[in-house]
């Protein structure tokens, strides 16, 4: 990462254009850098032209599916394939099957990844469960949550999707995320097996290079532990955008030549 | 309490006997001690009976009122009238009416407390609260949770009924107590405005005196936390018992003369 202290903010935002021009592949995150409460941030539609094929999305969502969010973002304009966009629910999904085959699955999600799942080939279950995948899920109650708790004690493994702890909405209001759902577990059974799937961890990203070299990479992202952090940890170049008062730039639109 | 190192275990328990048999008060904690599952705990009827009314029950329970919490206590043989029963979720509904009188709550809680919280003026409301009272839940929901995230972030007070992160069930599993659902606030809001109102909290104790002097009672308890530490702190003698290594005994039964 640049440091802004001993460049000016033009000279930080010129090496981040020149970095993000030179990348064999520009990473991404979705979530504060293109969309927020459903509508295109600043800069979004052109920096998701500018970049082209050279664009892969890295999200910590565990909700949607990769076809299910190009879909989401061709309605809002924005044209990113699926097999261009890496989602930690379905990394949890694709961790498990490897990691745990033919065992039976309690998952803690959505409709849409419990469907997912079955479509990999995994065996869902509600009761005694073999492994737990744990991502976000709005229709989550405490019984489910008692189930995750009762497994875990019993030393079952969690793989968790990512440890978010909340994402902003569009006024700052944090809204619950995988994370708050892990610190209660946490809070309940200190001595939980957890993996974490999504970002920062190393896989997450090794995914979405694809065979490209770290170093040919650029990640963008609004979130210092996640985005900046897990990037900088592979040799990726990390730019930080957003609200931060470590990022240098608030929005992708300074990213953008003018 | 005893120092168990230097004392034989003999010694150490006579020791607890003649200071419950000195006490002009004797608290008691409920689950782990009186009641474990749904049954008596060994030891629990000749204890009740034993120190009659000089007994007081001191419990981090959230979900009952007293009332229910004597009725109950009556269905499994212990006959203590709901004026000797000290509940936190009770406890966190008359510090709320005192500490904001006339205010709107949200209150994360059974029916039977909301009732009782009704019943005791508060003006309850799901939207838009003055301040959340958190009790123990078994029919929450993310909604709901969202909700005290949402007003702790915009810096409404929360006021915990306890601290404690589980309680166990017979075979020792965690079921989600309070200190959960906070877990998850705090992973949500770090900088949350929170009162915790049961044990260790020494109000909670100091109710329970009722006048009495602090030196002139005796606590027995199975939380070191909570039971130990909270009572120790206002001056009051402790008696742990429990499973774990730190209790002087196993159960309430051998507190009891042989």
């Amino acid at each position: 990462m640049i440091d802004p202290v001993v460049a000016t903010r033009g000279d930080v935002l010129a090496t981040a254009r020149t970095q993000l021009d030179l990348a064999k592949l520009v990473l991404c995150d979705v979530d504060g850098c293109l969309v927020e409460s459903d509508a295109l941030c600043a800069g979004a539609a052109a920096f998701v032209a500018r970049h082209g094929e050279r664009l892969r999305l890295v999200t910590n969502n565990s909700t949607m599916t990769a076809a299910a969010l190009s879909a989401y973002l061709g309605t809002l304009g924005l044209d990113v394939p699926a097999a261009r966009c890496f989602l930690a629910g379905e990394m949890a999904l694709a961790y498990t099957r490897d990691h745990y085959p033919g065992l039976r699955v309690l998952a803690v999600a959505t409709l849409a990844i419990r469907r997912q799942a079955e479509a990999l080939g995994l065996h869902l279950t509600d009761a005694r469960p073999d492994v737990v995948v744990l991502c976000n899920d709005p229709m989550l109650d405490i019984e489910r949550l008692q189930q995750v708790i009762t497994a875990a004690h019993c030393g079952v493994p969690v793989i968790v999707a990512n440890p978010d702890r909340w994402r902003p909405d569009r006024a700052g209001t944090p809204l619950i995320e995988t994370g708050t759902l892990l610190a209660a577990l946490r809070a309940a059974v200190p001595r939980a097996t957890v993996t974490i799937v999504g970002k920062p961890s190393l896989e997450m990203f090794r995914r979405a290079l694809e065979g490209v070299s770290p170093t040919d990479a650029v990640m963008v992202g609004d979130n210092r532990e996640t985005d900046v952090a897990g990037a900088e940890r592979l040799g990726i170049t990390a730019i930080h955008i957003g609200r931060s008062r470590e990022a240098i730039a608030p929005q992708l639109l300074d990213l953008m030549e003018r």
